[in-house]
């Protein structure tokens, strides 16, 4: 059975609905609102809720597409009966379960779901978010928690706090979600499930997934391959150390295994992972702007041209990039001679191409222009603190990179014009990174998906 | 002989002085107009610049404590020459010697250098600021290069242009310089020269030092140990790998050398090593704040405990503080009983603590205050989109680190009222970072240099 009664339902119930955003229901209600299908209230104490109908039990709502439950862990399951006739897919959000040590609960929950031929998403969760069809059951306001526009990159997570942390970087990042899903305690629908139905979401390019602890490993490796064959996979695994462990489980009352194994096991099958936090929020920027523009690049391809103003930066990078295992070839013989006679004699012309800090805008258009064909992805580095870089620069590389369909990631040092800069390279879909290192990792995620 | 004649000289002439900023000679004679001692400028075709007598040649000038040159580089022995009664201290800020491959003329200037008794900063170099002497040689006019306030940092760079990032960086982290000298091809004056007199400033308590290459390896290592005994110092080593080798010498002209030796003589002296060029900014961000905080902290102890308001994020930290070799004690029966009785009874009450979304600002003190002397640092986790976390939160851990001689860092979240709470811990000196990671590289730097 797909998902698609979670991400595109046509009616919703909510169970547990509040009169006020003071209540966790109340807020869930609003931000339900925004939904363009049914919405049926539950509430015993209510006629009406913000301009809905409100009914006083699951038992007596009509059939609807999306259950939502927020109402105390020990209600839960006298509410799954109530659901029986009415609805397939059910989102658990309360707390109260495996994650506190009430793994009995969580167990009834499981067998209920079963015996009626129940979809569970939850417990314990964040809950949906589908822009492209106004689906948002977040408990955090909007002024709490601003919500991603609509883009290609969909976050699947199990902690509801790294879910919120994640769509904030999104959106400090100029990137946008296809399809969020915060999935808690995972009694039933897993990461795999959720890998199964982004394969298939024609919105879909890019996925960030933080895992804390696996159900079924078998089941996860073959779903993630699958994924990862498709669209851009990075997964963020936690709980890696026997200390992370123990703090995962008491988190989500799932255990999280031996981290090693995990980590082979992904590297085996080409499953890409990010070393922390803010590589998988860098490696999504630039997968969300570029992974279009890298499908031509042949597997196994990565030989990078650094271009730079800055030579200790130029170095910087270039260790970073033997590091990551980039190949960075040096320039042929004829290429440095083409670029000798368009070039002042004090620029070092070979891989990094040193602009100095004479450099002028037009310089890394022209180098790029040379050099395009022999090398698999462009590193570029603008210290703009010096006279020759403009904000026309950002106009230059965005005409640079329109028929060049291969990977451009930036490194922008602060100062100078670099705001005004970066956010113009970013309108050109080119990520820009505060720091040399973090932009090979960048453009490293590009090279390893196309 | 010390370098105080470099960094706090009481006259100063400036060879290859110019009229305008549009040359380079201007923009120095205007950086240096702030200084409050004698400035003798010098160019042949000016009776006066900028309000100044100017001098017809550097044969001309009375006796300098310091003399600027920035004249094309085969003129310089002949300047040198001139300038042989008249100093001691000379800065080359020319280019165009061993960095294009021009070592004869740079030896020609060090053989003059050494049979004159001069000291000779750079070729090819940046120069140096001491703020507290109003002395500023940089070629980057401050609309291109803003100055860092005065402060306890000093930064020791080969590099110019990484100089100029971790200016702006400096500056973003609201931390501040004593001593800044981009020391260029270290014809003569060296990095160990440099931490040699670096160690007996009092002004200075952290000591940034970018490196491409070493000159004398006995040398160094003895006066990074002394320095390293004195003062937090970080080293950031490039040109790593072969390839980065290769671009450090062109840039430089020295020879980077193989850098798993370097790396293990650093580990084996106690040395700091920062991993890369965010890292080395973090580091000193921390120790600028809490260097002198972390005095009483015993050698290699290193427990450390994290409070969060979220359970994924808590476990990202965990992970990166056993990656880092941070121990986690676990807490005691007596101090969870405590705990118990004043958290609610769904909070965390480990390592980490868990504050859930239904944190209180007062908490991250309460439990600051139970487990202060049981752990060697604190590192707390703010998800600042749950109502419990306001701006009182900066005020209240201004208090709860007053008198506690501990290291204490922040990882906050992006969103919600982040950016207000960032700025209030940080004027309270506790540095905040962006990701857990980051948060325990810090913490970890701090507990290594106390």
């Amino acid at each position: 059975m797909s998902l698609n009664s979670f991400f595109k339902p046509q009616s919703i119930a909510l169970i547990g609905a509040a009169h006020s955003e003071e209540k966790l229901g109340g807020v869930i209600l609003k931000s339900l609102l925004k939904f363009k299908g049914k919405i049926y209230p539950v509430n015993p104490k209510y006629k009406e809720l913000m301009g809905l109908k409100a009914y006083p039990s699951a038992g007596d709502i009509p059939d609807v597409e999306l259950a939502i439950i927020m109402r105390p862990a020990k209600e839960v399951p006298a509410i799954l009966k109530e659901l029986k006739a009415k609805t397939k897919s059910i989102l658990i959000m309360s707390s109260g379960f495996a994650e506190i040590g009430e793994t009995d609960l969580q167990e009834e929950v499981k067998k209920i779901g079963k015996e009626s031929g129940f979809r569970i998403v939850g417990p314990n969760c964040m809950g949906l978010y589908n822009p492209y069809h106004r689906l948002d059951t977040f408990f955090l306001p909007e002024e709490r928690l601003r919500r991603p526009k609509s883009g290609n990159v969909s976050i699947v997570s199990q902690s509801g706090a790294i879910l919120s942390c994640i769509m904030e970087e999104i959106r400090k990042a100029n990137t946008g979600v296809s399809k969020i899903i915060g999935y808690g305690n995972a009694a039933d629908v897993d990461e795999s499930d959720i890998y199964d139905y982004l394969s298939e979401d024609e919105k879909t390019d890019v996925v960030i997934s933080y895992i804390e602890s696996v159900g079924d490993g078998r089941k996860f490796v073959e779903k993630a391959k699958a994924l990862s064959e498709k669209k851009a996979l990075l997964v963020l695994k936690s709980g890696k150390s026997h200390g992370g462990e123990v703090a995962a489980f008491s988190h989500t009352g799932r255990l999280a295994g031996r981290y090693e194994v995990f980590h082979s096991v992904l590297k085996q099958f080409g499953i890409q992972e990010a070393g922390d936090f803010e590589e998988l929020l860098d490696a999504s920027k630039a997968l969300s702007y570029q992974s279009a523009k890298c499908k031509d690049t042949a597997k196994g391809c990565n030989r990078v041209l650094v271009i730079t103003n800055g030579g200790g930066s130029g170095v910087l990078a270039v260790d970073e990039c033997v590091k990551q295992g980039i190949e960075m070839p040096k320039m042929s013989g004829a290429h440095k001679e083409r670029l000798r006679k368009v070039f002042p004699p004090f620029y070092g012309i070979n891989n990094p191409v040193d602009l100095t800090a004479q450099v002028r805008d037009e310089d890394y258009a022209a180098a790029l222009r040379e050099l395009k064909d022999d090398y698999d992805g462009f590193l570029l580095i603008a210290l703009p603190n010096v006279v020759g870089i403009t904000e026309k620069l950002g106009r230059i590389m965005e005409d640079a990179v329109r028929d060049l369909n291969k990977p451009v990631v930036f490194y922008v040092s602060e100062g100078g014009i670099s705001k005004k800069l970066i956010s113009l390279l970013e309108r050109a879909r080119i990520p820009v990174y505060p720091s040399p290192e973090r932009a090979v990792r960048a453009i490293r995620a590009l090279l390893i998906h196309t």
